[in-house]
């Protein structure tokens, strides 16, 4: 399936990356220069070493590059996160924080990966570098994932990425040309999309670096705030519900907004709604905000913890269910005390995340609709056993493949979080807080439940083991499990 | 795929059913008279009225019998357990313990499901009537899902069951004679099984009364014990000791036992041990000993919680998590103080459950195995997608229809996991609770986690709501759910 030339490929590009990243560290340098910090120092070391191992990876590298293998496509792209982590950690671990290594890693990985979760306390004194550092490092993480998620996933059949592999593109030759390309229109769009966010949340009330810095890891899904206390430091209703918006909007597939506004028509648009992942999502938002604003309402009623008035709850119930289930983990309240029923929903919310094609997270929308048909098909087909019963997804035939390999990947999905909660537990943190962390992480969602690492926390006190692990959930949650996984396969390695 | 004249099969069944359960009742009702206490007058009231309508059934029904259609084969199935359940609460409901009919039909359902849950504070001043009661329920609940298991959900391609399916049995004609002639065998088997436990156990120092009724609820893997301690009223390890090797060989499959039995050979002991899903049971109980005794010696070591000396330790592990694996519920100590690792170890375990053709419950080793093969074969064929993988159990092939019907199992299992634990936190439980009850239920394991209704606790405090739908849980993780969710789909009713 390949052959080991296409290294010098894997190493080049990788090397570019790299040098886009040094380049990145200049951003946050001059914002610390604008604004008279000492910090820039930190960014133009990191700056300075990425780029030389990147120009050392290039140069060595460089010239007739063969076209990646499938294999090597895996390995290039679980390789580039870990790399881009790596290095991104550095101005972390240089700057006046002081941060360790491994809380640097961890913060800088949470990012790329647009978890979200934090090991920073006082993020309102942190040096600006830092926040728009953490900023910037989830909106290029956002980005990547959507192509990533549309170009080189679909090719390898992963988790049933399959059914949204665009024509034309169905040969591993292909992916470099076609991931330049995408990356172009959607980059543009991303662009766009983060601008009119800056400017909707600069408008409700924010100052201009907030509203930056907060569009940024709103389009990302990313949830990294400039306060500790998240949304609930603004505690404004319109800055919440521009944030409402802004998380659905980067929660669609993005792919969808190119085929709207390439030749825009009403059929476009209302084809666009008719999509079942989308309709889904609609439905699914509107169930949960409905929901917990109803147990919200009958909390207050019954007497017990509740927040606010009705339209306060309806408020507090939109921003954290939207915030959970897009996997962006913004907080603007400490839902774990709005009682058992909101916490296993929160936690049961967390796994499920967007669409496929955005920069959310979890098992995605269309995973769980086509388990749902299987399942159900399944049970029919035991009552009328010569029954033939197939599944419809958007209105195309699925193919058994293909829902096996979805079935598969939930597996390997639940079976990851179960491990990673079991080696939490063993490193000493209580139930509710290993497996919140361990969905939290695998789901890229970004805070967890109860009092450690709940809302109101952060996940600075966990043990340093804790932190590795995790963020190679959040690493192996991002790139779908399967892309890492693979190299585990003898298969992998043969050739 | 059946005729409506086969609901007087179904119906004749039944009466048949609730006559044998009647004639039951007589057996708890001369214990009380033996002993001279005074609860013999529910039992007489309960088995005439239950007579009466079994009677009734029957008379209406007789005559020339229609052989069962697989729908119908289905509502058998489904109707006789509740039916059981509805009519054998009336003892409980009409003792002096003064139980709800709610309380009685919960505790009815935990003990023909095996699972184990009770409702009942004060077992020691209990009626022997009712103790004796207890444990013929989760003994005949034991014999009949064997029953069930073997005969009627491998023709109904239940979640895989089509694996267990014995040569010359694949038609729905052949359902009735064949499932008495494997009742006869194997009902000999359990007699005898469960007469070896009870002299074990009184050889190692239980009164006749305990060792009885012990040994019937350690065989179905039940877990209804005649203190409210469970089995940290005897403290005694070798009574501990009889009870795992017996919860052991209760949650192997009845008919291997069959086979070496039947002609003796030494071969025939090998091949028992050969077979895929004895081994992997044998080695899960062991990795699970091991770790959770490994993990109290460090525990004490560290200083944290722990009991006892290294073969305290030891004893306690082995017991604990050979009880919850194997859906049995016996307690012999507060494992929740065990620290979170335990606790997340016990939630987890309490999900596989032993061998299919077993009395024990839950998800089922063989299942796990297979969810493993499949998952992992999607991975290798990520790195080669043009390689054929095939998947072997015990040497056979497995075919895709199988391996999607598991899959299929296991969503639905999880799927009504967390429905019910998402609806009993609804109803004001906490989330431990919520989730280890729901989970409890579903695998028939019995004790959940937390101080409601873990290993010191009961179900008593829980609304009547609660206790209906973990009942309904009970029965529907017993009836391995599809045989009950069937009855949802439109093909199901269509003729």
């Amino acid at each position: 399936m390949g052959n080991s030339h296409s290294y010098k490929t894997v190493f080049f590009i990788i090397g570019t990356m790299l040098a886009a990243l040094a380049v990145g560290m200049i951003i946050p340098a001059i914002a610390d220069v604008a604004t008279g910090d000492e910090d820039w120092r930190g960014f133009l070391v990191s700056a300075a070493f990425t780029g030389f191992i990147a120009v050392a990876l290039i140069l060595t590298n460089r010239g007739d590059l063969p076209p990646l293998s499938a294999a090597h496509a895996f390995l290039l792209t679980g390789l580039t996160w870990i790399a881009l982590a790596a290095f991104a950690a550095l101005p972390l671990a240089f700057s006046r924080l002081d941060l360790s290594y491994t809380n640097a890693f961890f913060e800088a990985m949470s990012g790329l990966t647009t978890t979200g979760a934090t090991v920073i306390i006082g993020l309102e004194e942190a040096p600006p570098s830092i926040l728009l550092w953490r900023a910037l490092l989830q909106w290029f993480g956002g980005i990547g994932i959507i192509v990533t998620a549309i170009s080189v996933l679909p090719l390898l059949n992963v988790g049933g990425m399959q059914l949204f592999r665009l024509e034309n593109s169905d040969t591993s030759e292909k992916i470099l040309p076609r991931t330049a390309q995408l990356a172009g229109s959607i980059g543009r769009l991303y662009v766009i999309i983060t601008g009119a966010c800056a400017c909707a949340y600069f408008v409700a009330g924010m100052s201009v670096f907030d509203a930056t810095t907060h569009a940024m890891t709103t389009i990302a899904t990313g949830g990294f705030s400039t306060h500790d206390d998240s949304f609930a430091a603004f505690d404004s209703a319109a800055i919440e519900y521009v944030a409402i918006i802004f998380m659905i909007v980067a929660s669609l597939p993005f792919v969808a907004y190119l085929q709207i506004t390439n030749n825009f028509t009403r059929e476009k648009v209302r084809g666009f709604f008719e999509d079942a992942q989308i309709r889904m999502f609609f439905a699914l938002v509107a169930l949960c905000i409905i929901t917990l604003w109803a147990y919200q309402i009958m909390a207050q009623v019954g007497g017990a913890s509740g927040e606010g008035s009705g339209g306060e709850s309806l408020r507090y119930a939109a921003f954290n269910a939207t915030s959970i289930l897009t996997g962006t983990g913004y907080v603007s309240t400490n839902y774990s005390t709005w009682g058992g029923f909101a916490i296993i929903c929160f936690f049961l919310l967390s796994f499920i995340g967007g669409c496929a094609g955005s920069t959310a997270c979890g098992l995605k929308i269309f995973r769980v609709q086509i388990l749902f048909k299987t399942g159900w098909r399944y049970v029919r087909q035991l009552s009328f056993p010569n029954g033939v019963f197939i599944i419809r997804y958007n209105g195309r035939l699925l193919d058994d493949a293909t829902a096996n390999s979805i079935t598969a990947f939930i597996f390997i999905f639940f079976l990851t979080f179960a491990f990673i909660a079991v080696i939490l537990s063993l490193m000493g943190l209580e139930p509710l807080t290993a497996l919140s962390a361990s969905a939290a992480a695998i789901a890229n969602v970004g805070p967890g439940l109860g009092e450690v690492i709940g809302p109101t926390g952060t996940y600075t006190s966990l043990p340093d083991g804790a932190k590795w692990l995790l963020a190679a959930g959040m690493l192996l949650g991002r790139l779908e499990f399967l892309t890492i996984l693979v190299m585990l396969t003898p298969e992998f390695w043969r050739r």
